[in-house]
């Protein structure tokens, strides 16, 4: 059984531990299978359709005869399938020898098809602005073309906090239950407000050329992050230096900040960033077929069935969360 | 006598209407008198001594025989001196009629000593960093200049705030109270997160050329608004749309967003905004000597007088605000 409470307070660390600044358990307790699901023609909604589109998987346990075990782990921004690691194992949050652990990689993480890995006329800045509802039109595929048409749950943490909620709008009788964690059913007007001035920094960097460019905009993905940083801990936080406890010893404010400028997602291409910033701010259950733009509405057509976050243990069906 | 209350929620209004794309009161109830003191030679904390400095500041209404009517109203983030005057009139929170109005402008603000207006060696990013108490310190002298020896109140909003508080610390025997509004005594490390990825926005624009530039870096000093305008209004604010309310009709988000972008501090050189963002940052009672770093501390030599807050009416002296 998962241990929601466990879980949700695994995913809460997650933004902390994925940030390179940061100690990192050397270890991560368990390796998964990487997969690859090709799809020869994807229309994404915007109405672009793309040939051989990738989703990167990893896949851990065994999938029973049933098929009745299965979890999805969408993942987080930039993230790939290993994100969940820290949280994977025997006497984990998610554990393999009782579950079937899917953890699917984003469009534009640069390993699912991506900005970065997609020939042209589709290279860069022309891939098509995935939204989180293709994302999961996606991995629905993927999950029918292995005999699954039902979950146990869907787990996610920020953006795969977005995919569980519109994974409970689009397949609201596909699973038992959401964990949706420091994610949204929408990405309000601040989001994009903040969202845009990251994606401002890279874009101001005469390196990025429009997205046609022949070296990474170095300056301007450090800015992207250095902008992001102010967002991503309290000023509470902040004002204890609570980074020291992370931290390598003699660290100080400064090579701290530094380096959370300079190495927020290591190796990220300039692109990818803002095709992921954009799905992001595109984010919107209520933008579902059906729904009439209103993210709490109940659809007529279907079925109630409860679906629980991880804060809320009250039946959520078509009742997602709403703040920013 | 001061409605602190009217004035405090007065206060709270002005970062809103001091934005250009917003609605404003098109006549100023009232006009100050524009002076400039200028100080022959003043050395600035960081131990450069520059000729010529000058303060520039507004008086309203008339300093009385025994010269104890005066109010000092020390301006915020790149205002000049008539940025209160929306609260100053006969019927108004601050009224000429009863009180002598001595509103100042910081340094950096491009009217007093500021990058942009001062000589070599001194000129654009030579300009040495102001702190707040080097701001205190020349108004002090500006003061006893005009023989004016105690204030019935230093009031300020943000850096006006700022200065009220390093006021109390530096001469609390000056005045008979503080009026701070949106401001702290210290900017606290997320301060400086958020400001140093501002500044990081108008540097990384190629025109700026490390501050000598030759032509405004518009496109940093643009992103520089963008990413403040995510810090300037609440989540709420944007999802509740209130910028309805004071944008002309038929504005929609991206074009009030726009307007942000390219409108936040019309015509401010980026060296001027940049220093300010410095001053800003370097902000902290506690370094006051004798404090020792600790801005709750009591100075034992100093004799304890209440000063009020807006906020707090309780004795504030030497235990000034210390949010973030």
């Amino acid at each position: 059984m998962l241990n929601l409470r466990r879980f949700a307070q695994a995913l809460v660390l997650l933004a902390v531990l994925s940030t390179p600044a940061l100690a990192q358990d050397p270890t991560p307790p368990v390796q998964g299978e990487r997969h690859v699901f090709t799809i020869d023609r994807f229309t994404f909604e915007s109405g672009a359709t793309v040939p051989n589109v990738q989703v990167v998987y990893g896949t851990y346990g065994t999938l029973n005869a049933k098929r009745d075990n299965v979890i999805l782990l969408p993942s987080h921004y930039m993230a790939d399938f290993h994100g969940y690691e820290p949280w994977i194992g025997p006497a984990q949050a998610l554990d393999p020898s009782k579950s079937f652990l899917v953890a699917t990689e984003l469009f534009g993480n640069g390993h699912s098809s991506s900005p970065s890995n997609t020939p042209e006329p589709f290279h860069g800045p022309r891939f098509p602005v995935a939204t989180v509802r293709d994302n999961v039109e996606a991995v629905h595929r993927l999950l029918l073309s292995l005999g699954i048409t039902h979950l146990r749950a869907v787990a996610g943490f920020s953006m795969g906090a977005e995919q569980a909620f519109q994974w409970a709008v689009s397949y609201p009788d596909f699973m038992d239950r959401i964990v949706a964690t420091s994610g949204t059913a929408k990405c309000w007007p601040h989001g994009v407000v903040r969202l845009e001035a990251q994606i401002g920094a890279i874009v101001l960097d005469p390196a990025f050329k429009g997205g046609d460019y022949t070296v990474q905009p170095k300056q301007g993905v450090d800015l992207f992050g250095l902008v992001w940083t102010g967002w991503l801990f309290s000023q509470e936080w902040w004002r204890k230096e609570l980074w020291r406890q992370m931290a390598s010893p003699g660290t100080t404010f400064e090579t701290f900040l530094s380096s959370m400028r300079t190495g927020f997602i290591p190796g990220a291409d300039a692109n990818d960033l803002i095709l992921q910033a954009r799905t992001w701010e595109r984010h919107d259950v209520g933008a579902t077929k059906g729904f009439d733009g209103n993210i709490e509405k109940t659809c007529s057509t279907c079925r109630r069935r409860p679906i629980f976050t991880s804060r809320s243990p009250t039946p959520a069906t078509k009742r997602a969360s709403s703040r920013t």
